[in-house]
């Protein structure tokens, strides 16, 4: 019974620090505001994640781990499979991951935005390994010429750009293009421009390519 | 010559002011942290900017405007030019300004990640300006059948998501991938993959489609 409360003020604590974050930032949030919109005492932050800093740090490496799961999980089926489908499923799995987790996704996209220790850390362990996977992807569509060749390390900036962009701004899309970021749809939707993309600018014979060229007479 | 001291202080206010917004954050910064490494009056921050709020107004709206000025100069010329053309020149001179703007456009940039009633503000001015531009150059290039039918707002979406990465995540590329992200060339090299990527994605036959078919016998 009591570890159910603990479960439940917990995940308070961690809902209201994502909310708080995302309006008034890491350093306009102080430990007393999230305590106050949680409904729980401040000593009870300290008590779970030593701190504000600390909470700051369990969410963008709990978000984090999640995410490069998903890219290992695709990672070990490259053998088996085409690294085209990998690609597809590696981009298909991250962007539903940030969704479900749309809001701590938009914390964490923007932290990782400033130049700070805790970020540099977080760089060298799981965004290095989020590179890792792409890289080992990418090499093997390029060493089976699914891919045309192409430098791996620009074509992942790229895709984090274009990865990152619909959580990182939902207000621009809901107030400039009028489109509910929120809506599984628009997810749905973006990601069938990534396919697009795949086919098009990564793969070195697209679909569209593939037609058989018929003469006439 | 007082005018001139005037220029120099507002200068390095402002230099200062994004120096620390990039480092502590907006909400982390305060007025006194400001005046006191731009070496001036706390007063002067409140005379020539109306405070720390009216500075982070001031930076958004003066690199905002010069931001959709490039794109303008562009969808000036788009009667008489192609409209590939113009979607480059538009990429390569955004890029360029955010490159000349960096640590400006990196703060903005993070900005506008947040829920606030200055953002919402800026998105209906600024970024539905930008909108307005990239619209036209490819409702154009649509009409003249020089690009494949899709989506305006989701190509522009995409497109917002590869043109900021660089300037929002410049430790990444540092950290990650160890490509130095303040020298030009990598603006360069970039920008040219942004070029591929209007050949292969946005345009209906890319160049390396263009090339004639040959019969053997």
């Amino acid at each position: 019974m009591k570890q159910e409360r603990d479960t439940a003020s917990k995940r308070s604590v961690i809902q209201a620090a994502i909310q708080l974050f995302n309006t008034k930032g890491f350093n306009g949030t102080s430990v007393r505001d999230i305590a106050g919109k949680a409904d729980v005492n401040v000593a009870l932050i300290s008590y779970y994640f030593n701190g504000k800093k600390g909470l700051a740090e369990f969410l963008m490496t709990s978000f984090l781990e999640g995410y490069v799961k998903e890219l290992e999980k695709v990672y070990q089926q490259l053998d088996a499979r085409s690294a085209r489908s990998c690609l597809a499923e590696a981009i298909e799995r991250i962007m539903e991951y940030q969704y479900q987790n749309r809001q701590l996704a938009r914390f964490v996209l923007r932290e990782i935005t400033f130049d700070s220790v805790l970020v540099r850390e977080i760089m060298t362990t799981y965004l290095a390994r989020e590179k890792y996977y792409f890289s080992k992807i990418f090499e093997v569509g390029f060493a089976r010429e699914e891919f045309r060749p192409q430098s791996i390390d620009y074509i992942i900036m790229q895709m984090r750009g274009m990865l990152s962009m619909p959580f990182l701004q939902p207000q621009y899309i809901l107030e400039v293009h009028h489109i509910q970021p929120n809506e599984h749809y628009f997810i749905e939707r973006y990601t069938k421009q990534l396919n697009e993309w795949i086919e098009r600018y990564i793969c070195k014979t697209g679909i569209w390519e593939a037609r058989p060229f018929v003469m006439n007479g």
